[in-house]
């Protein structure tokens, strides 16, 4: 438009010298400034956020970064900043993968990787993220559109691609190996992938590429009925693959591709696939971030707001070869690895007695409510109710044990496995 | 910008006009032309998506309801569409509110009351919803501008005010009272209210209006640590309204204002906000379209992935009056309730055995994993594990008990509740 407007102003110029009687300039300076004003107004648009160099706390209105630097001085994390030295690979940017991407672009993450070759579809307008003036454009590309307005401190990268052809898989691969954004970084060039995709064969080729790289993922899933969903965390060697244990659906043999069929549609709900990234992008914040405990495996049934967790040993049976040599790897380096968590583990213990508080000045009287450290401490004395009181609900340690308790409740036999997915779900 | 161009046409026609020499002509006439091409440009703009009549199941990429249709087929909701006839009123239009509001639009709600005096601003967008081109608009008009691009079949109603004002609260109260939506409809004009305000003045302020209105609501919060959230249904009468059980803070004595002072600012997690909003519209949609059960309260403590839930009764020494009216109500309707209660639950025992498949023709051998009902019927017999087999997790049912079960273990007494919600932060 604003190329049509400078060419308008030139025919006006042109015009005005072509008329010898000065009394017809007049109308023509007028309309000049009319195009003029449409200029100045087609060329302003929407207002974009400048570019932030250093993540501040300042608590002004203009700051984006105010509430998550706030997270410091609340003592959850460390150091929030060091969220802009991490790279985040999301394969699937649907009804989960869009809205997880969107958590960490507005959390200031350095730099994400977005997989897909799907389209944008009216038929998607009843999950988050995706607007109708966006339909036929590519996922990928409707993500970095929005992604970008949101937060231009983010670098995005997007790959328009099947994953699971022969080409996709490769690009797939070296993407992930580039380490062009952190030179320095040890492994691949990701910190974490995120499994946002609907489909088996998709989840197969992420495992496959962790399971080479060594790179450890988290997986995400909705069930068909919308109601249900699911997050798990797979360090290659160390927790289950997604191959040690197969879900379900292709245990029995069911051809999950007659779901995408002609006439045929899975139900989806914007609340579910909402609640399943949050969890999914919460427990990348703990991972990246080193606070709180990383859940290795999450459900979420709606219909009775239950949340089932488990964790999962590799299965020495496995049929990926790239797992069997990273369990072996892990055998290798797990007797140093539990000697060095148990010396840290006492080393804390001792020293939280003596520990200073975060924050000596404390004007205006915050106080945080510390629900992490006291009971792995005192969890001997906190279970011991005052008298008369009856605890009505469980406590959280009775589901989610320590590290070093839990690897030892861990489940062995795949067949055990296939019955507790089974029980899980029934 | 439209205007701008048509009155840029009638100047150069009176030129034209003017212009008594015919070779002036043509020149003039190619500017009319640009100006008409610019004219068709200017008014194209973002494509909308058009009205839709009536909610299709219709699997087509174009249909915005196909995935929302399917719970039918699905066998989770018997009459998806009924959500057109619902008014939901969301009460602050801030991290949770915002988001779901957006859930409500994309599942294709009736009619959407929203409520803020606040204006956007860049330390908003480390949450979802807004963006940064909205900065200085007020939340309501913001949220319109973009819940009417989504979703143009949802009537949209804003209100910028605060409701703890007096005319501000005048206005909230003649606003859920309006009947124009569904003359019909018994009780107040909409179906369900939302809290999703950071204040306890304002939750007072929304648990007064509903306690005189008889109207039943959620609640909503997120700690000031961003990491824990908390879901709350308050039916008045039956369970313990806002006033029933005061918060610790308040009980503490410390003022909460006092975190509002400039300078200091409470954190916030777009994940938190998110897994929030997505719990409290699952269960708005639980509660409107009679699926599943609904959570009495349901917490979200981030750092364990732990999600405590509970059950309040009213308190007999409530401070509110208007609560202690829905009580004495209550009281009087209840033996007629349970009755009436038992005996649909007896009915229901007795014809599930003889209950025919939801689809006789299920061509593409779509199996859906029913979670429901199965161990309310046959909880004996699903607890009994085969020989050898532990179940390493509790089942969903040692947690949440029956409505029936559940409502003799409710808590009586107001001190007992302050130690449960000490223990449950502890």
């Amino acid at each position: 438009m604003e190329v049509e407007l400078k060419e308008m102003l030139n025919d006006l110029e042109s015009l005005k010298r072509s008329l010898t009687d000065p009394s017809h300039h007049a109308p023509i300076d007028q309309l000049q400034l009319r195009v003029e004003r449409l200029t100045s107004l087609a060329s302003s648009g929407p207002v974009r956020r400048s570019k932030v160099k250093d993540m501040s706390a300042e608590v002004v209105d203009s700051n984006p970064y105010s509430r998550l630097m706030a997270l410091q001085r609340m003592g959850i994390v460390e150091n929030y900043e060091r969220i802009r030295d991490f790279s985040v690979a999301i394969v699937g940017v649907g009804g989960v993968g869009s809205v997880a991407a969107e958590m960490l672009t507005r959390c200031g993450i350095g730099r994400l990787l977005l997989y897909d070759y799907d389209k944008v579809e009216l038929a998607n307008m009843n999950r988050l993220f995706f607007r109708p003036e966006q339909s036929g454009m590519t996922k990928t590309d409707a993500a970095v559109q929005t992604l970008s307005d949101i937060n231009p401190d983010v670098v995005l990268e997007s790959y328009t691609l099947n994953i699971t052809t022969v080409q996709g898989f490769d690009t797939f691969m070296s993407s992930l190996k580039d380490k062009s954004f952190r030179p320095n970084k040890e492994g691949s060039g990701v910190d974490l992938v995120l499994s946002c995709v609907d489909n088996y064969e998709a989840r197969m080729a992420v495992n496959q590429a962790c399971n080479e790289l060594n790179q450890t993922w988290m997986e995400s899933g909705v069930s068909e009925d919308a109601v249900s969903g699911h997050i798990q965390l797979l360090i290659p060697g160390e927790t289950a693959c997604f191959a040690c244990a197969p879900p379900l659906v292709v245990a029995s043999g069911v051809d999950e591709r007659t779901l995408k069929r002609e006439g045929v549609c899975a139900a989806s709900l914007p609340t579910t696939m909402g609640v399943v990234a949050g969890l999914l992008v919460q427990n990348t914040l703990k991972y990246l971030l080193n606070f709180g405990n990383v859940s290795p495996y999450l459900g979420y049934n709606s219909l009775k707001d239950f949340f089932p967790t488990m964790e999962m040993k590799p299965n020495p049976q496995c049929s990926n070869f790239a797992c069997l040599e990273r369990q072996k790897e892990f055998l290798l380096v797990k007797p140093a690895r539990d000697a060095a968590l148990k010396a840290k583990m006492e080393a804390e213990a001792s020293s939280s007695v003596t520990e200073c508080p975060l924050h000596l000045d404390n004007e205006w009287e915050i106080s945080v409510v510390d629900d992490s450290e006291p009971d792995r401490i005192e969890a001997k004395s906190a279970d011991a109710l005052p008298e008369g009181l009856v605890r009505e609900l469980p406590n959280a340690d009775e589901f989610q044990k320590s590290p070093t308790e839990a690897a030892d409740a861990t489940i062995d036999d795949l067949e055990d496995l296939r019955k507790q997915l089974e029980a899980l779900n029934s």
